[in-house]
């Protein structure tokens, strides 16, 4: 059982070409470290409201080779924060059946809080998530959580991580 | 830990009204006693991926109020199988936002399989979902399940049964 945004789609590009699209400077990743989305991008709140962020994210490299391997040997699903912005839940489908046409309607949910999906694995980005799912956590590094030590869950900084530990 | 389509939403009359309006004929609800939908209605194929389907749906009887009283007592979530048709998704979540406003984002959950949700209880008018389901299992009445036995499933036929039950 898997996560979507921010494994499979990469939210930190587009923040940083809409906000250099709309103030003429490129924000810094490496200043990103540590902050939440919100603290480093402040018109983020506006941007995932907006019509088209969703659908146009990029694809995290190499997520679309090594989870079609891992779709054949693993029951997969996409699990998705989506409700809070109910203009991303068509956006996330569609996005995901162009860039991952292998995976299905039926291994697709988009959710409020993934406290009520189950599974044996989860891999996130986020502890508020990882943090109460009983099965095995692989924390997916990203510049919000780099910071922080994994505890209990199995730190992966790529595609490439995962694939090594499950593959 | 419930469900949606059938439980809040009520699809049949919904059914009867678009046959009637397309073929000048009102089908009989008793006559679709034992049928899958699909059987009952050879058009509803067509009338689920139709805009508007689901955003028009009538409200099930006692539905809101119970709900808002249970609500109260229970760590609530709506299940919905929804990403078939992806033009329900921003529907079903405009018309929980109108018709149930206390049920927020949080407690949504859009879906194609159930079987990867967890919970104590399940409300539901499908064996398919609730056949899968470890925990409590309430078999909501439906036309197209009232010839079954419910088997280990406990079968409510109306709201006020639920809240018998549960309240």
């Amino acid at each position: 059982m898997w996560t979507w945004t921010e494994l499979l789609a990469d939210v930190y590009p587009q923040f940083l070409d809409w906000c250099e699209r709309d103030t003429g400077t490129r924000p810094s990743l490496a200043a990103a470290a540590g902050k939440s989305e919100l603290e480093a991008f402040p018109r983020a709140p506006e941007y995932v409201r907006t019509p088209g962020f969703f659908r146009t994210l990029p694809v995290m490299p190499d997520s679309r080779e090594i989870l079609a391997a891992l779709n054949q040997r693993y029951e997969l699903f996409i699990v998705s924060s989506a409700t809070e912005y109910p203009q991303s839940l068509p956006e996330k489908q569609a996005w995901l059946g162009e860039h991952f046409p292998f995976i299905s309607w039926r291994q697709m949910v988009f959710c409020g809080s993934k406290r009520i999906v189950s599974g044996d694995i989860m891999i996130d980005d986020h502890f508020k998530n990882l943090d109460f799912f009983p099965g095995q956590t692989l924390l997916f590094t990203q510049p919000h959580n780099q910071l922080a030590p994994a505890g209990r869950h199995t730190r992966v900084h790529t595609w490439s991580d995962i694939a090594r530990l499950l593959g």
